[in-house]
C-alpha cells in the first residue's frame, strides 16, 4: 500500500458548478490564423464547493467561443462522478476514478478520450487538482515535484500505452536523482524560457511584430508572399541566430505543407507547427521526413485529443516537439504519460499556451517537466501571450521572457 | 459548371427541430459487452421541417444513452447553418457546405472532426440527406447510384485525404462500367449478404445464441475460459465451414489482444473486432502483423473517428475489414471517401450496425458500395441486429439473411 499525501481533514466535494466566460477576443484579431479567423478566447470554467467554507477547486477548458456551452453541457452531464465524492477518495484512487470518469460505460460512445467528452473532464479533474493543491498548501508543480515515483506512476492509467511505456519504464524515468532541489533553484533565480506568439498572427499590422520577446512565432499559410515578406521582416530583426518559428495552423495537404515549406526554408524557421491534420500521425512523419534535411522541425500536439495518439507520434518519430494543451488532454493523470513517453522518446515537450489561462495551465507542467522527468531546457521553450492575465487571480510571472514558477495553485 | 439532380421546386429549410430519444435496452443486456456493459440505445434525432407542408428531413446520431442531451445541445448550436436556407444552395455546392459546417471557426477547436461535434454535424447531414433524397423521389442508395461520377466526386471534400485519394482516383473508380443495372437486379432479386450479432453480447445466456442466421459474432475479453466454452459451443453450432466472428470492443491492450487471441484461434475466428483502442493505428496494424499467420482477420471502424483516421488505417494496412459507422462519419459526404479508399485499398467494407437506426442507415451504403465503388460481395457481408427496428416507418427488409435494397429515403 501506499500513501499519497496526507489531508489535514476529510473534504467532500458538495457541488459542481459549470460557468460559460467568454472574452470577445475577435474584436482585436487576437488569436487570428489561416484556419481560425476570429476566436473569441472562452472557457467552460468548473468550480468545486467543498465541506469547507471558502475552499473551492477551480478548473476550466479552454475553447474559441461558440461550443463552449456545449462542453458546459457535458460537464453538467458528468458531476455526479465528484458531487458528495470524498477528496481523499478520489486523489487516493486517482488511476481508477481517472479510468471511470473518461470510460462511462455509456458516454464513451461519444468519445472516447477526444473532443467534447474529453475536454469536459479536462475542465473537472482540473479543478480536483487545484483542489488538492490547495489542500495540500503547494502549487501543483511543487505537489507533483514532492511525490515519490511510485506515487507518481500511480496516478497514470496505463490502458492502451503499456505498448510504449509500462509502469517499471515510468519509474525508472522518475527515479530521484537527489539534484531536484538544485533545479528548482535553477527556476527560482532563472525561470523557464518563453518565446511569444503575439507578434506573429495573421490579422495583425506588420508594425505590431517590432515589439516583443527574442524567439518570436509567425503564422503562415494564407498567402505565400505575404509570409516570405513577414519571415525576411522577422528575420532581419532576429539576426541570423535568432530562434523563428512557423505555424500554418492545420491549413495545408501533407504534399502542400512540404511544398509551402520548401518555400520558406531560405528564412530558417526553427520548425513548422501544425503543418496539417491534428488526426495525421503518418502525414506528420512525412512531411518531418521531407523537411529534415532543410533544417526545419515539425512541432505539434495543441489539439493532438489524447495520450494514445501521441503515442503513435512518438512511435513512429512523426514529431520533433511536443506541444501539449493543459485542457484538451485530461489535466494532470495524462499530461504526465505524455511527459513520460515523451522523455523516452527523446522529444522536447513545448507546451502550447496562450488562450485563457493555458500560461497559468502550462507552467506547472514545465517546471514539472524540468525538475523530475526530462530534466534538461536543452531544445526547450514555453509559449507565451500577453492576453487575459488580468482575469486571474494569480496570473503567471515572467522576468526576462521566462516563466517564474508559480507560488499558488492551479487557477 | 456541373448539375446535380433537378429539383422540382425552390425548398426552403424552416426550422430544425431536435429530439433526445433513449430506450431502455440496457434492462435486457441487449447490445452489452465487456467494456459497454449496459448500453440504453439512444439517439439525438434531428428533423428539418420546411417550405413545402409536410416534407420532413429527419436524420440521427446514435448514442448509448447518457450523452445524447450533449450531442443534441451542440445541434441546437449548429442549426443556423441550414434554418431558413435553401435545399438547393445546399446540395449543389454540397463539397462547401460540409467543410464549412465541420470547420465552424470557432467550434472545430472542439474537434476537428471528431466526437460530439461531430456526431452533430453528421445528424444534420443525414437529415439533409434524407430531405433530398425525398425530393428526388428516390432512397439515397439510389439517389446516389443514378449519379455521373463528377456528381459523387462533387460531394467530397478532399481535405487532408487528397494525398491518398485524388478526385481523378476517385473518377476512376466511379467510372461507370454499364452494368450498374445487373448488380442492382442482383441486390433485388438476393438481397446484400448479412450476419447476426444478436447473438453474442455477453449478457446472453447460451440457451438465446442457438437462434438465428449462418454467420456469428460472438463478444470476446472478458474471461478467457468462458469465451472459449462459447466459441467451442458456437463452431459446433456453426460446423468448420461456418463463420464465426469476434468482438473484444476495445477491450484490450495490444500485447493483451494478441496474447488472448492466439487462445482463441483453434476456433478459427473469421476476424478479432475492435482489439484494442480505436485510435490506436500502429496497434492495430501490430495485431494484424501477429495474427495474420493464424487465418485471423482484424476488424475495426466503428468508433473509427473521421476519414483521417480510416486514410492512414488504409495507408498503413492496419486492417483487414473496414467497419464504418454511418452517424460517426458525417453522413455519406464522409462515407463516400471512406468506400472510395478502401476500394483502393482493397479492402472490404463490412459496416457496422445494430443499435437504432444503423441497420437502416448502412443498408444504403451497401447497396451503393457493390453497384458503383467494389462492385463485389468477396468478403463482404453487413452487421445485423435484431432490435429496434419497430420504431421506423420503413424499417429494414431481410429475406433468407440478407438485406433487400430499401424502398423508402433514409429515415
Amino acid at each position: 500500500m501506499h500513501h499519497n499525501l496526507p489531508l489535514d481533514c476529510p473534504i467532500r466535494i458538495v457541488s459542481l458548478k459549470v460557468t460559460d466566460v467568454r472574452f470577445p477576443t475577435s474584436e482585436g484579431s487576437h488569436g487570428s490564423d489561416a484556419i481560425h479567423p476570429d476566436p473569441d478566447y472562452s472557457a467552460a470554467y468548473v468550480e468545486l464547493t467543498t465541506s469547507e467554507a471558502g475552499l473551492k477547486g477551480c478548473g476550466s477548458a479552454f475553447t474559441l467561443g461558440r461550443g463552449t456551452e456545449v462542453i458546459a453541457k457535458n460537464i453538467e452531464s458528468l458531476k455526479h462522478y465528484v458531487e458528495d465524492k470524498k477528496l481523499e477518495s478520489i486523489v487516493n484512487n486517482f488511476r481508477n476514478f481517472y479510468h471511470a470518469l473518461v470510460n462511462d460505460g455509456q458516454m464513451r460512445w461519444l468519445g472516447p478520450e477526444k473532443g467534447v467528452l474529453h475536454m469536459a473532464c479536462s475542465a473537472i479533474l482540473n479543478a480536483i487538482w487545484d483542489l488538492w493543491a490547495k489542500v495540500a498548501g503547494k502549487p501543483v508543480w511543487k505537489l507533483l515535484s514532492d511525490m515519490r515515483p511510485q506515487q507518481l506512476v500511480d496516478l497514470i492509467d496505463f490502458t492502451y500505452i503499456s505498448d510504449y511505456l509500462t509502469p517499471d519504464e515510468a519509474l525508472q524515468i522518475l527515479a530521484e536523482d537527489g539534484k531536484e532541489n538544485d533545479r528548482e533553484g535553477y527556476l527560482n533565480a532563472n525561470g523557464y524560457p518563453a518565446y511569444t506568439t503575439s507578434a506573429g498572427w495573421l490579422g495583425y499590422s506588420e508594425q505590431t511584430i517590432r515589439e516583443g520577446f527574442d524567439k518570436f512565432k509567425v503564422k503562415v499559410g494564407q498567402n505565400l508572399e505575404s509570409d516570405r515578406a513577414r519571415l525576411r521582416l522577422l528575420r532581419e530583426l532576429c539576426g541570423p541566430q535568432g530562434v523563428l518559428m512557423t505555424d500554418a495552423n492545420q491549413r495545408w495537404s501533407v504534399p502542400e505543407a512540404v511544398a509551402w515549406m520548401r518555400q520558406l526554408a531560405e528564412f530558417q524557421p526553427y520548425w513548422i507547427e501544425e503543418p496539417t491534420s491534428p488526426d495525421d500521425m503518418l502525414g506528420h512523419r512525412a512531411v518531418r521526413d521531407a523537411l529534415q534535411p532543410l533544417g526545419v522541425r515539425v512541432a505539434t500536439g495543441e489539439m493532438c485529443q489524447n495520450k494514445v495518439l501521441f503515442k503513435q507520434f512518438f512511435q513512429a518519430a512523426a514529431l520533433d516537439v511536443c506541444q501539449i494543451d493543459a485542457c484538451r488532454l485530461a489535466s494532470v493523470n495524462e499530461v504526465l504519460p505524455v511527459l513520460l513517453m515523451a522523455a523516452k522518446a527523446g522529444v522536447p515537450v513545448c507546451p502550447h499556451a496562450g488562450g485563457l489561462g493555458l500560461c497559468e495551465y502550462v507552467q506547472h507542467y514545465i517546471m514539472f517537466d524540468y525538475i523530475r522527468v526530462s530534466r534538461s531546457l536543452q531544445d526547450r521553450m514555453c509559449e507565451y501571450s500577453s492576453h487575459l492575465h488580468e482575469h486571474f487571480v494569480h496570473p503567471v510571472r515572467m522576468k526576462n521572457g521566462a516563466y517564474l514558477p508559480p507560488e499558488a495553485s492551479a487557477m
